[in-house]
């Protein structure tokens, strides 16, 4: 990130210093990935302190930018941090015990997660490119899997074969457990992926999504594995779900809470009294962490604005038959939606 | 798990009931897996809150066991947990935010992560028995994956053909971020898989692992790719590591400790001069994490006992040059150690 946008965040945590050891903030602050390490910032600047696992790496890529690197681990940030009275730390994400260990040593903690988390629900350019690039290759993975799937094949095996095809294309891994639920399965709007053969007339839902960077991607397809007639409750509710996913594209715009965006799709489902089937939010935030801010369901209160990303994915269920989910992952510009999602069909696919 | 050894943890804790709301410790209690849910455990029982999205899965495959799912998420496990003083949660998994949450009704926290420990640490026949199968699968995905590594293929594309063969033969994903590192990548332990091409004459180090049914395998092979001749110094080096892997197998006994065990394979490189080179610790415990307990390493205190399971993975990197790393998933029987990993060749591949 800036140097001038890190400062911000520490001014408006209300603390004299921030000390964050969880991955996914060190990496939004610094760029740096490593499974361990410490980030300590101020008024004075923003160090980073690596174990020798990971001094020289670090060292090389963040050469020339604002974030010193420095050798040590917990005991060293502790001293670099000592002039500090109040950490922040984020509340939601660090544990009673390492709060503990910051208490020990005199600093009182207070929590940074509501600075952080107003700048990390507005994208950078660089954030934005990343996920980007998440979803080209989430999409393309995909559309390489599809002619893929053949009749016998487990829902394990489907999920083996697009992970491969995303891994091929660049990504670092999935940004969650993939979800390929096959026939009924597809009604559990949370499937676990497991060993229930594809077959003739199933409906197919996959929701996936890749790293890159860090950086997630989530992405949702329901489709038919061959037409044995006997889906005409399904289609319809497809063109449903899809009018209700399309409808939110078009009809977001920033200034809108989270509640009044989600009201977009369970309006739509409402007007066919279908409403009680949309048993989940429309979206959540998406960006380093899977589910982020801000949240679009009926208690998102946030406003949205350019620069966010987040979900559009409404859904019907019906349970024991099949379930429908249509997602893309999309930002705000320029006032309007923007999908990163176009390379492959949002009408219904008949393999 | 059993019923009775669940009540000896909750005894164990000095809390009035357990309240666990971290999916491996949900799983470790019931063995059902959700992204959410929460577990209060007491004298009189145990009950599993779930919320719609799994409330009939969970009561299906817990049903005839001594968890009561109960419909509802933190309010009903509050309410259920309601007559307790001291709720016992784990102080290094549980977020500030959520010890808050909980104070804020009235609770007293109390540590119940050190009773925990004490139980997971021993490993029961059936949880064995997972990380038996994750074992093979990481064998044997491996076996499928070297015949597929070829000239000029990035280290990414090789981690994503192993995963592939890993998830194909029935993984639910990796136990952590598969390291593939070509050349001079493999002389850091904590390498980054990235977009090194694979080169006549390289070597490969692979660490890797799957998770079945939430339980992990942790497994590190190094092999030449091709033999052009200059790889003298490997070979001494990497028959040395060998040896230390072997010599741990051979004399770790019940009874000792970590640092013991440790000893094992840092004597054998001190002997050679080359102790400075072995820059990490001989081994983790394994289990529904891939970074458990014991830990075998200069500052492992902990008696290791029948039941045990954890890594053997001496290793000696030369920065710039290469690394060597062995590691098997081992287990304690009978006082003894013995390898989960059999299938595969321990004794210097060259491909």
């Amino acid at each position: 990130m800036e140097e001038e946008k890190l400062r911000r965040i520490v001014a408006a945590s209300g603390a004299d210093a921030l000390f964050l050891e969880q991955d996914f903030l060190r990496r939004y602050v610094t760029g740096f990935y490593s499974t361990d390490g410490y980030v300590v910032a101020d008024g004075k600047g923003c160090s980073f302190f690596a174990d020798p696992r990971y001094f020289e790496a670090a060292s090389a890529q963040l050469a020339g930018s604002f974030v010193k690197v420095e050798a040590g681990a917990f005991d060293a940030a502790v001293a670099r941090a000592s002039e500090a009275k109040t950490l922040g730390v984020p509340f939601p994400f660090i544990s009673r015990a390492a709060c503990a260990r910051l208490e020990e040593r005199g600093f009182t903690l207070t929590d940074c997660m509501p600075a952080l988390k107003e700048a990390m629900k507005v994208k950078a350019k660089e954030e934005l490119d990343k996920i980007a690039r998440a979803c080209v290759i989430a999409e393309e993975g995909l559309l390489a899997t599809m002619p893929r799937l053949k009749e016998g094949m487990t829902e394990r095996e489907a999920a083996a074969v697009l992970e491969y095809e995303m891994r091929m294309r660049g990504a670092d891994g999935t940004s969650f457990e993939t979800i390929v639920a096959f026939g009924a399965g597809s009604s559990v709007p949370h499937h676990e992926t497991g060993d229930t053969k594809l077959k003739f007339g199933d409906v197919v839902l996959i929701d996936f999504g890749c790293k890159v960077e860090g950086y997630c991607s989530d992405c949702t397809r329901t489709f038919l594995f061959g037409d044995d007639n006997e889906h005409e409750d399904f289609k319809r509710h497809y063109a449903l779900v899809l009018k209700a996913h399309e409808l939110v594209k078009e009809k977001l715009v920033a200034g809108m809470t989270g509640r009044e965006a989600d009201e977009i799709a369970r309006g739509c489902f409402r007007e066919a009294g279908l409403d009680r089937f949309f048993t989940h939010s429309l979206g959540h935030g998406i960006g380093l962490q899977i589910h982020e801010y801000p949240l679009l369901s009926p208690r998102g209160e946030e406003v949205l604005a350019d620069g966010m990303v987040f979900s559009d994915e409404p859904g019907l269920y019906f349970e024991g038959k099949y379930g429908i989910r249509i997602e893309d992952t999309v930002t705000l510009k320029d006032g309007r939606a923007v999908s990163f999602m176009n390379k492959t069909a949002h009408d219904l696919i008949i393999l």
